[in-house]
C-alpha cells in the first residue's frame, strides 16, 4: 500500500508518500517521497490554488498512490483563517478526486498518537519520530513535509490495526 | 463585458451571467445565464468538491465569461463552516484560474449596494431588485442564482463606475 499525505497550509503545503513493505518479513514502512509546495505571496489566490492544484495533480500522478491522507482541521483558528485554509483543502481533495483517489482524514491527535505515541506531541518530536520510523538519514526538509509523512503513516497504522482486527474475528 | 457571478455556499452554489450591452445607447444588462449547482449530501467531499468544479469549469466555457466575480466572506460564521465554506470557494476560484480568468471579489455590502441602493437589504429585495434589473419574467431560480446575478451585477456597476471616473479625469 502508498499513501500520499498532505499537510494544507495557506502558505506552505507539505506532501509526504509512504509504502508498507509487505513483502518483508515485519511489514516495513519505506519513505518514498516528501516535500513542500511554497506558495507565492505576491501571486493572487487564484494563481496560488492552480499551483497546489497543478502540483498536487502531477506528484499524485508521479508516485502513484493508492490513498490520499489527510488531516482534520482544528476548530481553534479564527473564521477567516479557517476559510483560507478550506481553500487549500478544497483545492487538495479536488486534486485526489481528479485523479481517482479515494480521501481519507485523521484528527491531529490520531496523527501524533500513531507516530509519537502521544496525542499532545510537539512538532519537534513528530519530525524525530517520522525520520526514525522511516530510517531517514536526516529530517525532512520541512515540518509540513515532516506532518505530511506522519498522516500517512497514521493511515497506514490505521489500516493495519483494522486488518489485524479482520484476521481475529 | 460579460460577467459570471458566482455564489458559493456548502450545499447550493449559485451562478449567473450577466452581460452589458455597451451597443445600446443607455448600457443595458442582458440576463444571460443564471443557475443553481446542487450538492448531493450522500457523497463524499472530494466527490462533491469534484462536481462543483465541473460544473463550474463547463459553465465557464460555455458562457466564455471575461472575468468571475465572486463574494468576500462574511466572517461571523464560525470556523467549521468557514473552512468548509472555503473549501468550495477555493474549488471555484480554481475553475476560474484553470480557464484562465480573472476573478474580482465584492464584500456583501458592496453587492446589496449596488443591487439595492442600500448595503443590509434583505435577501428578498435582492431577488426583487435583480428581476427588475434584468427584465425577468420570474424571479430567478434560487436564491443562490439570484446571488450570483447580485455579484455579477455589482462587478458591471463597479466596472462602469471606474471608467466614469477614468473618463471624467
Amino acid at each position: 500500500m502508498r499513501v500520499f499525505g498532505i499537510d494544507c497550509g495557506t502558505e506552505f503545503t507539505g506532501y509526504g508518500v509512504v509504502e508498507v513493505d509487505r513483502d518483508a518479513r515485519m511489514p516495513r514502512l519505506v519513505h518514498c517521497a516528501a516535500g513542500t509546495i511554497r506558495l507565492n505571496k505576491k501571486q493572487t489566490t487564484p494563481q496560488r490554488l492552480a499551483q497546489v492544484y497543478a502540483e498536487l495533480t502531477g506528484l499524485m500522478a508521479l508516485h502513484a498512490p493508492e490513498v490520499v491522507a489527510i488531516e482534520e482541521v482544528f476548530f481553534s483558528a479564527n473564521a477567516k483563517s479557517a476559510l483560507k485554509l478550506g481553500q487549500v483543502r478544497g483545492v487538495a481533495m479536488l486534486a485526489a478526486a481528479t485523479s481517482g483517489l479515494t480521501v481519507v482524514e485523521y484528527a491531529p491527535l490520531s496523527i501524533k498518537s500513531a507516530v509519537v505515541g502521544y496525542g499532545l506531541a510537539a512538532k519537534e518530536q513528530v519530525q524525530f519520530m517520522v525520520t526514525r520510523l522511516l530510517e531517514l538519514s536526516e529530517a525532512p526538509e520541512s515540518p509540513d513535509a515532516a506532518d505530511a509523512l506522519a498522516i500517512a503513516i497514521c493511515h497506514i497504522h490505521t489500516a493495519q490495526t483494522l486488518q489485524m482486527q479482520g484476521a481475529r474475528r
